[in-house]
């Protein structure tokens, strides 16, 4: 099986090797994007707001062992391309379906962290009336922002260029920011948009 | 890592195992449950009806080896327990969430298929009005059940014995027949529950 990966996989690659070897200490500043969100949808579900998950990462398991009965050990398995988003669940009885993504660039965001098949399910979602968006966090700037679908859609549609400018961002997305508990409360922007409707 | 299977994990590693080995012909008459919800699902996205996917199976990531640069081979990983349910998505703007089963059993479904936090998990999504429930096919008798959350609870709540009696799906739950296009119209059933709330 042959398979040239797309960042986004690539990233996903390195993402679960760091984490093996540097394990997450919670209390850390440097926390990344997906451990933060781990954390405020935990929190979510224990103050019973909304059931949001991430799914797990999608793999074709070739080779299945069993050193003993009740014992498998997967010995030989491939990671593949995701159907959908990483996060959904419920959130005052909505649909809630979104993609995270952290980039270095102080100035864009790549498109090529995102697959071609994932925004078109963002389209599907919001055209459903779930509430569909990208989280995007540009680590060295320390900024975290929401940007919709529909402003997504609007970028994409309206420009040649493969990457969006921070500018775009910080004119069109909702700027998340940081708390203690939770996190990053990425619900008080689905608040706003749900008001705005 | 120790971990002793539920029967759900069991089933899920046997299925595993005998999907590999024996291709699923998609015209087959004996298709298994979860290839039929997975046609159907498709079958609905084609159609523009609704967006519900299988999550992949969690597993957690051990060892991974990269005989060249862009690939990835999981050379050691572990099944582990689903905090959610098998199945969610968004269907006329409504959180739908349900777990598929099915049984050999001709006169009863054992409730250690499912977990504890997974019957939390659809008691959560329909207290906060998502639609969940429970899909079970009894194989041997060709018949499968839709069982909404509320009907899993009133058992559970009000009988001691571990395992729910065919009379009770009789009873209390949907069939859903058997089709062509889609395989298995469940929902159908999710049209009713709606009309009927």
């Amino acid at each position: 099986m042959k398979l040239n990966y797309p960042n986004a996989i690539k990233k996903e690659i390195i993402t679960i090797n760091e984490n093996k070897n540097n394990k997450i200490n919670h209390k850390n500043r440097g926390m990344t994007l997906e451990s933060e969100l781990n954390v405020t949808n935990e929190y979510y579900r224990e103050i019973d707001k909304a059931y949001i998950y991430k799914k797990p990462t999608p793999i074709k398991i070739v080779k299945v062992d069993y050193p003993s009965r009740d014992k498998a050990v997967i010995k030989e398995a491939y990671f593949t391309i995701p159907s959908t988003t990483d996060y959904n669940g419920i959130y005052k009885g909505l649909y809630i379906d979104f993609e995270a993504k952290e980039t270095k660039s102080k100035t864009a965001f790549s498109l090529s962290n995102i697959h071609k098949h994932q925004i078109t399910h963002l389209k599907n979602i919001a055209k459903h009336n779930g509430i569909s968006f990208l989280i995007v966090r540009f680590t060295t700037l320390n900024r975290t922002f929401l940007l919709k679908t529909d402003s997504l859609l609007k970028f994409i549609n309206n420009n040649q260029r493969r990457s969006i400018p921070i500018e775009y961002f910080n004119k069109e997305a909702f700027i998340i920011k940081d708390g203690y508990r939770p996190r990053i409360d990425y619900l008080k922007i689905v608040d706003q948009i749900i008001g705005g409707k």
